[in-house]
């Protein structure tokens, strides 16, 4: 075991699970979380009504669907999607995305249904 | 220029800027704001009383400094100092950091002194 404060190395994180949609916590920040996520296909169309959300592509390719039009990311962009704008993350290839919002938000915001994951810690 | 909403490219962000040890705001996420940030040497000991603070490297090597050891960091590594922890970054080469807190927190924290910066906004 390592002593003393050790860094999260976000690859070796990433390697240490391979379900879909279901964010993993690696870090905390006062209320909010680092979340890690791999995502492929389609998610549900949402919102968050209570926070804005913060994704960070590491690897692969995300298009964040918002109604107004597409964003896509790739490794090493970021984007905010504010509260409540409606949105539907989408990924032809397997994609790492490491999200920033408060610790308590659910993936599937106000949409509910079968792909709501409550985060769970890594490891 | 673009239209409708694009993303924040790190790379193509860091290239906007060469001042050492002054962050660029970039992205608010609620009150917080993510800063970029490009360091080289040592920067002063310092606590922040109110926030934890995030520190992901993005390009180069960044020591954190804590009372009770050091955390280094390369690139796709982040670390959370938490409220109240004595601290102070070094970095040998230029290194590009990428920090996540509360956009009113000041770099130098309860040290003050000539280091002082306000983030600003890029661009």
């Amino acid at each position: 075991m390592p002593e003393g404060p050790v860094p999260v190395n976000l690859a070796d994180k990433f390697s240490q699970f391979g379900e879909l949609w279901s964010p993993k916590t690696v870090a905390g920040l006062n209320d909010y979380a680092v979340k890690l996520v791999k995502v492929k296909g389609e998610f549900v169309w949402h919102s968050h009504e209570e926070t804005d959300e913060l994704f960070l592509v590491v690897t692969g390719r995300l298009t964040i669907q918002l109604r107004d039009g597409d964003v896509v990311l790739g490794p090493g962009e970021l984007f905010v999607v504010p509260r409540g704008v409606e949105h539907c993350p989408l990924a032809e290839e397997e994609t790492a995305v490491l999200l920033l919002e408060p610790a308590a938000t659910v993936n599937t915001g106000d949409a509910g249904g079968p792909m709501t994951k409550q985060a769970e810690p890594l490891g």
